[in-house]
């Protein structure tokens, strides 16, 4: 797997080449972590130099450096600042400039105007320029690797929930429900949640990113839930929308009825060379006509990976398309002031149609179920 | 409640005009809540402008604006941005500059270097000026209700830890003890967490930061807990070392009482007007002299508030002093590769000697006690 780091440096080494760049500097975490592996202490940043490549790491409480201060794994140095409070891009910087570099690519949209000006003093002869979201770019295609980590933290999220609806719910609080949940994925193996998961009840069933309070579950509720897993790193995302009771009501049936065929046309949109705003467009369509548009959020789906929200975007305004290999969400979502909603949320890859068409990770029924 | 953010924006705003600033604009998140109070919408910036203070917000999918899009509770006018991707601080500054400002002070440390970019083309005549660390200075010494949240998050973190130490802990994994901490924490009432609960077993004990491992509790082990409250948005900070076992071996009785004194050299230095370094020393001489003075974290605590990790820095290069009111931790560890280590941590508030000298927010013992 460290071929793979050093696979994905040198292509972003190349890049840099072909733009007339000398030295990279990368300090945004996830992007850190994707070209040098987990295990990278917090606050690291990782020079592509013109003669070496550096992970250049704070001393922070945090983080015991290993006995010696640095070590070599094969093609990459590791470098532990002596004292507290010193920015490791500063040291970067003089380290890209002491190998004879005259300009250093950073990452401007990550570095704060403060630290970017520290940046300059500690090496004033070279010339920053901006790396940009180049490894943002490198990050959208998934290798086979991160896919099957991306699919595993789809099978722990589908477990943990699956496991939650065989109990009993009626008279549990959202936040209750919640740590079982995050305490579920824990106990099958996964590093965490992926983000703060989501238990709504109720009125408040459908809101996205609702924080679970101590509404407790009753009949006739809708129940939404929105979980993810972190595996080795990457993160996944699933959610559903139950009802509470032995039969749902009208409105209930149709309001899932339409958020179901919303979803649906925005998975079925997933295809290599689609335009990420047709997958928006596609999904909102179908709400829009169920007489659901008010109030939609910004966007039907994102990215994932090392970062729970990453590109691509699925919005209205978005740009560029989506390749095969690409894992998004799709998860539109109606919440109906007072009364609550549905959110149904999957993580799928996008695929050829050759090859079966987008690869569905989160296997959860959708169909409402009545528990 | 609303009347002290209020009063907190007066303050900032006296102190801009003070340095002749006309308007400023506060993005780090922290810094927003502290101005304008809780439930402010992930993203959210505040224009301290010359006619208007107004909290502008982006549409993110994981906060429904009220209905209507912008309210006006009193004198802090909310506004929402229409669409999504937008920058509410490029919004900010435009608004800034429609009402007749010609600089904007901003928080220079946290913009990175495209968000300022985008700003100065947003309101291309604004003269954009550093705000420096103005808001982390108010932030600093806490008001009575600020502390009474530390008070009651110290107690929920004690409450969580007084009752895992009456429960069976040999044969359990650190990330389950560590699971149960923070269900208990919520169970008792706190929002959350303050940071990732540590559980650090056998030679894993007395590491910071330690991220637990599905290592099992063993007789004989040191046994390191770390762990906070999030109340109403206030973090503190409680760690305490345990021995397994019905006796603790020579080298633990020796390695504890060296931590314990130290940690309580520490504390004794929290006067006002003591410099921070000062209380570094003072903590970490003990370890020194007791032969344990290798290989010790850069600093000795640090301050808590709205943020589990912030000012001031109790570490050998700390400029400042400490004054009346203000929140710290005292939390020296020693961590011998291969055995294991102690570590003891306490939230304490500054106080005057006339006031019986510094409040103690953590009160489970620091009795060495054989579970």
């Amino acid at each position: 797997m460290s071929q793979a780091y050093a696979a994905r440096r040198a292509r972003l080494r190349d890049q840099c080449a072909a733009a007339g760049g000398e030295a990279a500097l990368v300090s945004r975490s996830a992007n850190v972590r994707y070209l040098c592996g987990g295990g990278v202490p917090p606050g690291a940043v990782l020079l592509l130099g013109p003669v070496q490549d550096v992970l250049v790491a704070p001393l922070t409480p945090l983080w015991e450096p290993l006995p010696g201060g640095s070590y070599h794994p094969e093609d990459l140095r590791i470098l532990v600042l002596p004292g507290e409070g010193g920015d490791p891009a500063g040291a970067a910087a003089d380290l890209a400039a002491a190998d004879g570099a005259e300009s250093l690519a950073v990452e401007e949209h990550h570095l704060t105007v403060a630290r970017h000006r520290a940046l300059a003093a500690a090496a004033p002869r070279l010339r920053l320029v901006d790396l940009g979201r180049a490894v943002e770019q490198l990050r959208l295609v998934k290798d086979d690797e991160e896919i099957s980590c991306l699919r595993i933290a789809a099978e722990l999220a589908d477990q943990a929930l699956g496991e939650l609806l065989e109990s009993i719910l009626v008279g549990r609080t959202e936040r209750h429900l919640a740590l079982e949940l995050e305490r579920r994925l824990v106990d099958h193996g996964a590093d965490g949640p992926a983000f703060p998961t989501v238990v709504a009840t109720g009125p408040n069933s459908g809101r996205a990113g609702h924080t679970p309070t101590d509404r407790r579950v009753e009949e006739g509720d809708f129940l939404t839930i929105g979980l993810g897993a972190d595996y080795r790193g990457y993160r996944c995302e699933v959610g559903r929308t139950f009802v509470i009771g032995p039969s749902p009501a009208t409105w209930q049936v149709e309001l899932y009825d339409a958020v179901f065929a919303a979803q649906r046309a925005g998975r079925e949109a997933l295809v290599p060379g689609a335009a990420c705003r047709d997958v928006d467009r596609a999904t909102r369509q179908v709400l829009d006509s169920a007489g659901f548009g008010e109030g939609l959020g910004p966007r039907m789906g994102h990215g994932v990976g090392l970062e729970i929200d990453e590109d691509p975007r699925l919005a209205p305004s978005a740009m560029g398309k989506l390749d095969a290999c690409v894992p998004v969400t799709v998860e539109p979502g109606v919440h109906l002031p007072g009364r609550g909603g549905v959110r149904i949320d999957d993580t799928l890859v996008v695929r050829p149609e050759a090859d079966g068409g987008p690869e569905l990770l989160t296997i959860t029924t959708k169909e409402l179920l009545a528990l």
